[in-house]
């Protein structure tokens, strides 16, 4: 096993709370270096051809994911509480995440604002609450901001978001080791289990 | 735990196939009564406004499912090959296995069908493979294909599918114990686990 293992994260998704909450321990106990990796789903939708969640597009399946997440959180020992709104607007939560890349506090950011999202249903796009968040990280809020609203930020997570559909991610959260894409929080085992043999077996499977 | 666990499948959906292989001796170590129920997807795609499978429609999405499928069937030790034409016409064998329900044979006949799809790469509308397949079962093909055509056997599998999205399917595999659905293959330990603890505990999540 060499390298790391990337975790692709969008901030108003359900599902990628589900495995933000658990992917920093599990990831420990397996001895893998985890790397956060933010980026913004809505310009992947839209290049699928969706100008909203698929969720709310389609209710049949929107209807079926509040439920699984809600048993998901259930059986994960996790607190859920519907969002009022969703999606809700993460750009600047994803801008910050995305000037914190590589800071050790930026997992702990990432897990507060999934917690504010969805299970104190407050409004993750309030400049406040994040404010209030990179100050509980013991980070310099007005700082923070102002690296990700400066054109460097926001081209950076641009290009995070480019690279992404590169790699070929469609959906948050996605798993990346080498150039793997695992999708969902439910192949998070799988990721990892390919990113310890090394990668050397992908040929196998052509 | 009472009742059965229903196991809701499309022939031509690759990853019903891996779950077809699977699902019968999983159920069977957990002491689980286990009910093959054939529906068709093309009618409910078309109610979710899709005139082809979202794998096909969506060209991304399709690369990362036939990568996805190539790696469980290695994890599970299952042969696969990716059928020339995708997805195939299911309705003969969907007509057949409906005619079927309650028979014990249908498990295997059923098996032998997504063999003939994903493994073998030949058409499961040929009447003559399904005939062959009904006679490994030791049944009389003639007979079968005649209930399978008839409009009782057609209007059986038309009525399943109308009771598949009346349960809130809207996808394959998906499992159904009580009125409590899991889509998806990677939800059968879910959906085995709610099963067990009978469904009692669903007010807790709402």
């Amino acid at each position: 096993m060499s390298g790391t293992l990337e975790f692709w994260f969008e901030f108003a998704s359900t599902y990628t709370y589900v495995a933000a909450m658990r992917v920093e321990e599990a990831a420990r106990r397996e001895g893998i270096a985890l790397v956060w990796k933010p980026f913004l789903l809505g310009p992947l939708f839209k290049r699928q051809g969706w100008d909203d969640s698929p969720y709310n597009l389609n209710p049949v399946r929107g209807r079926y994911m509040w439920r699984d997440v809600a048993r998901l959180c259930e059986k994960h020992g996790l607190p859920f509480q519907r969002p009022s709104r969703f999606p809700r607007n993460s750009l600047l939560a994803a801008r910050i995440a995305c000037a914190a890349q590589g800071h050790e506090w930026l997992p702990e950011f990432a897990r507060q604002v999934f917690r504010i999202n969805f299970v104190e249903d407050r409004d993750i796009a309030d400049e406040e609450i994040l404010a209030e968040l990179l100050r509980s990280c013991g980070e310099d809020p007005g700082a923070w901001l102002a690296r990700a609203r400066s054109s460097e930020g926001k081209e950076r997570l641009r290009a995070e978001t480019e690279k992404a559909w590169e790699l070929g991610i469609f959906g948050s959260p996605s798993f990346v080791t080498d150039t793997e894409v695992f999708w969902g929080g439910d192949r998070m085992e799988d990721a990892f289990a390919w990113h310890r043999r090394g990668g050397m077996d992908a040929t196998r499977i052509g």
